[in-house]
């Protein structure tokens, strides 16, 4: 184990990383498979550039499954069943391990019916998007994630008081021999989780994420309850978090504006916890091969654009993950030395070896 | 016939304007039926306060239809079918004739699959995206709706090359008591038919909407052939745009990208639009009137939040639209000078009675 007082920053493998967070599941209570699974899923997070929804937040789930926040021993059920939709309880399960679930039941239901939709109530923090919404894609699907997210801080537009989440949306579509174009986004400028990684790092943050509440920049993000995220648009992205709330929330029996518990303070309430997942399977539209080389085309016209001023390039949704993924595969994933720290700390607290 | 010479601004009755629609339309070959269903739509748009998606694109609508650029007696028919989704191929019909058959279609089939999508090829512009998301709230359905638009005024971010359209996205959620829940919004902080609603109105428009190949604001309504729509929240409206693209318009074999047909400078090229509407059927999910009064709810907790300065209420997601349809179908439609000016030409031009 290593020195908890003297941690600096270290690079770790992904198999390594998915190791740590796997035995400390297992010592929480974890079924073999669940702690994999969801081992799995959040290293894939780190690796895919992530870094505030991988294992970054572990200590914080570990510190809610030890007070009686999380379900260890769910079952996870369908409560509402037609051709081409369900409704799954989660039975406070981890959101990795009720969204995994639903992405499947959304993939074989699509097979039949060209689309499918799954929604989920009593679930939790699953992770980026991005996870969910690419699953479809291994099954020459699209996929179509949402979710709402685990604490308010956003109020509608023109208000100030905190009524939404960041309410994040994925969408992936795969190409042929290009990536997949795969957009992962909180409905606000910035996401919650660079605000937590900010402080975290000790950084300022730029004006625009943030503003108080009289509507002025606000850096420090170590004030930042006493602010609000700045939706896209303004009215326009609150109206976005508005709607996916309303679908991955409401629709779902899940908590939605004054019902959404806050998982950073309150580690015992469950947050009932609400996401959809939608699959289409390309096949019913169109011939696959076609599509996917459609897509590299679309792909290759955005990359041809001549660039503005201050940018060397066009940039596709997802190719910057891409790029990480690709990276941090080959030489791991850069951990800080405050988070080598925090990991180290909790594996002792877990009886476990640390990272 | 009123003086087209002397025109001055009047207000007109919805069924008085649906009229006008109507006998332009018949005039124009249309089926009565056909002429019906899009006088209604193109109505219902203006009643709605979309005043650049209504009466306002009957002229340049007409200038095509003459062209040869629309059928006006259209085989509009499904080409690809499963049981929760298809594919509708428009013929080149106009696009509300197409889209209101996919509501219908869409409709149909969520109510045996809990959910269905139905996209089109060789459709085209079908005004605003909120006439046909609205549709499925009749059956206590939710309506998802999006569409490529009829031009590409947005570069992809960081590029100066215009390879996007503003592409819609509406989705319509009903209320029990409390007007429904109703967003309609392009992916650019403002949408092109704003822009050219400010060049006809004769106004500037505000720092935001527009920027030259420069990145500098652009305001003046006549030289936005010079510049681009800014995407809300930047990269981000840049890959809503991109991905709803692909979704209404690569997955249904329909234009996008460089293959976009600007219908505002030619008349004849069959655009190839694609749209898709998604119906959910609530009761798949929940309790009606249950879901309905949560969503009153929600609706209640925004309009109860307190409000910022500058700002004396919060408003919901078309909740304008609402407001003004309400004042509209009590006290008229306004019609400026300028196109009650044009809309006495076409009707002279077509051999009908004018507004």
């Amino acid at each position: 184990m290593a020195d908890t007082a003297a941690a600096s920053a270290r690079t770790i493998t992904p198999p390594e990383l998915q190791a740590y967070i796997d035995r400390v599941l297992r010592a929480c209570g974890f079924p073999d498979a669940d702690a994999a699974k969801v081992a799995g899923l959040m290293t894939e997070a780190d690796v895919r550039g992530s870094d505030g929804h991988g294992v970054f937040r572990l200590p914080m789930y570990v510190k809610r499954i030890r007070s009686g926040g999380i379900n260890v021993r769910p079952n996870i059920r369908i409560i509402k069943e037609r051709k081409a939709q369900a409704l799954l309880d989660g039975d406070n399960a981890m959101g990795h391990l009720v969204m995994a679930r639903a992405a499947e039941i959304a993939i074989s239901k699509a097979k039949d019916t060209g689309i499918a939709w799954v929604g989920a109530r009593s679930s939790n923090h699953a992770g980026p998007a991005a996870l969910y919404a690419q699953m479809p894609m291994a099954h020459n699907m699209i996929g179509l994630y949402a979710a709402v997210g685990n604490g308010n801080h956003v109020p509608p537009w023109g208000g100030i008081d905190l009524l939404l989440s960041t309410n994040p949306i994925a969408i992936a579509i795969p190409g042929a021999k290009r990536p997949p174009i795969l957009l992962d986004m909180a409905t606000t400028t910035a996401a919650y989780g660079k605000v937590k990684m900010a402080q975290q790092r000790g950084e300022q943050m730029p004006v625009g994420w943030m503003v108080d509440r009289q509507g002025n920049p606000l850096t420090d993000p170590n004030r930042s309850s006493e602010g609000f995220l700045v939706p896209i648009g303004g009215p326009k992205g609150y109206g976005l978090a508005l709607m996916l709330g309303l679908l991955a929330g409401t629709l779902n029996g899940a908590a939605m504006g004054k019902d959404v518990v806050d998982f950073t303070t309150d580690h015992v309430t469950p947050t009932n916890t609400g996401q959809f997942i939608c699959a289409l399977d390309i096949s019913a539209f169109a011939d696959v091969a076609e599509f996917k080389a459609e897509v590299d085309e679309i792909y290759g016209q955005m990359k041809g654009s001549k660039t503005m001023g201050g940018f060397n390039e066009v940039k596709l949704p997802g190719e910057n993950a891409w790029g990480i993924a690709q990276e941090r595969r080959a030489k791991g994933v850069p951990l800080p030395a405050e988070l080598v720290k925090a990991l180290n700390v909790l594996a002792k607290d877990v009886g476990v070896e640390g990272v």
